[in-house]
């Protein structure tokens, strides 16, 4: 059965964007530096999709590479061009909106557009089969662990604090919500931290 | 030369203490989960200190109470009933303060009130000699990250999101600042994360 885990390069302080987001400015000012630990290594021109770092970093990249699915907002889809319509290796990407599909997705077979939380993960696990869903966006982290429909979290934690910007974890409600952890990986710039979210 | 050291359960979402703090509330609803990872191994009744706990943590610990001298903040010293007097090992305490010592001070002489930041870190590595200083407290340590005084960070992360509540990375301006990771401890019931603080 597939679950659905997010995954999200995070400052220490806890922010995976920085300041000053805009259409044109996806990731802040400075957000590129949270990224650092994928995008400096060398990249093949011919893959299609972002570089695969060397080493542990690149183990932790296939498996976000080895998802079924794509589950993201429209706040994380429009801002990356819609990922020019193929997140990596041509699944099925499911994008949250409550504003109906904007005009340039009528040339991208693989995006669909839902308005409803549940639905999107339902259709999401669906099209995974055995594989897991990629979550992706602060925005549908937050909505998905409010709903209990946020299986794992994988966070890659980036030795910096940005001090402003756009906090992963936020407009919660004050309910504790237990983590097992499952794996702690050090790897050069980058610590991986993946938990299963406790029900 | 003493290094000033921030020692800070966290829960993954960054919060030190849970909502609602009031004086007979410190750690704010629910905010003793962070602190599990101490208090709920065999204390030893004797040590005049929380117990220490067994394995990996108990390395951790034994650091923390190596440190040479305490550096906290008058909203972190008052709701802790100000330790007794003795954070641990009869080491000084330097509490910023800006209203002065309050009526029970009076019989606490390892406690210093001072009211200006650079003077406290510099009295408490003076005092602790070739031991490090242990900064506690979020008001502190963002005044200390913003002041460049701040010389290491040690986090305690708990697999638990809070929601809401204190958060110790708060109120910072948005300038990166770079951590260079010392250590990455995995242990039972918490991830012990240290980093350097970059200039």
């Amino acid at each position: 059965m597939a679950a659905t885990v997010l995954y999200m390069s995070m400052s220490l302080d806890g922010f995976i964007a920085g300041p000053n987001e805009r259409p044109d400015n996806g990731l802040g000012d400075g957000g590129l530096r949270l990224h650092e630990w994928v995008l400096t290594e060398p990249r093949d021109p011919d893959s299609g999709v972002p570089g695969r770092p060397a080493g542990v970093n690149g183990e932790v990249y296939d498996e976000m590479m080895a998802t079924g699915a794509v589950l993201a907002g429209r706040g994380t889809f429009e801002p990356a061009g819609g990922w020019g319509g193929d997140h990596h290796g041509g699944v099925p990407i499911f994008i949250l909106s409550r504003s109906g599909p904007p005009a340039q997705a009528a040339a991208w077979p693989l995006v669909t557009f839902l308005d409803d939380l549940g639905t999107a993960v339902v259709r999401a696990k669906e099209a995974a089969g055995e594989r897991d869903v990629l979550v992706h966006g602060a925005g549908i982290a937050q909505m998905a662990l409010a709903a209990g429909l946020l299986d794992e979290i994988q966070i890659h934690l980036v030795p910096v604090l940005f001090g402003q910007g756009r906090r992963l974890f936020d407009h919660l409600d004050a309910t504790q919500v237990e983590l097992e952890p499952i794996r702690v990986v050090e790897a050069p710039g980058v610590t991986h931290l993946r938990y299963r979210v406790g029900r």
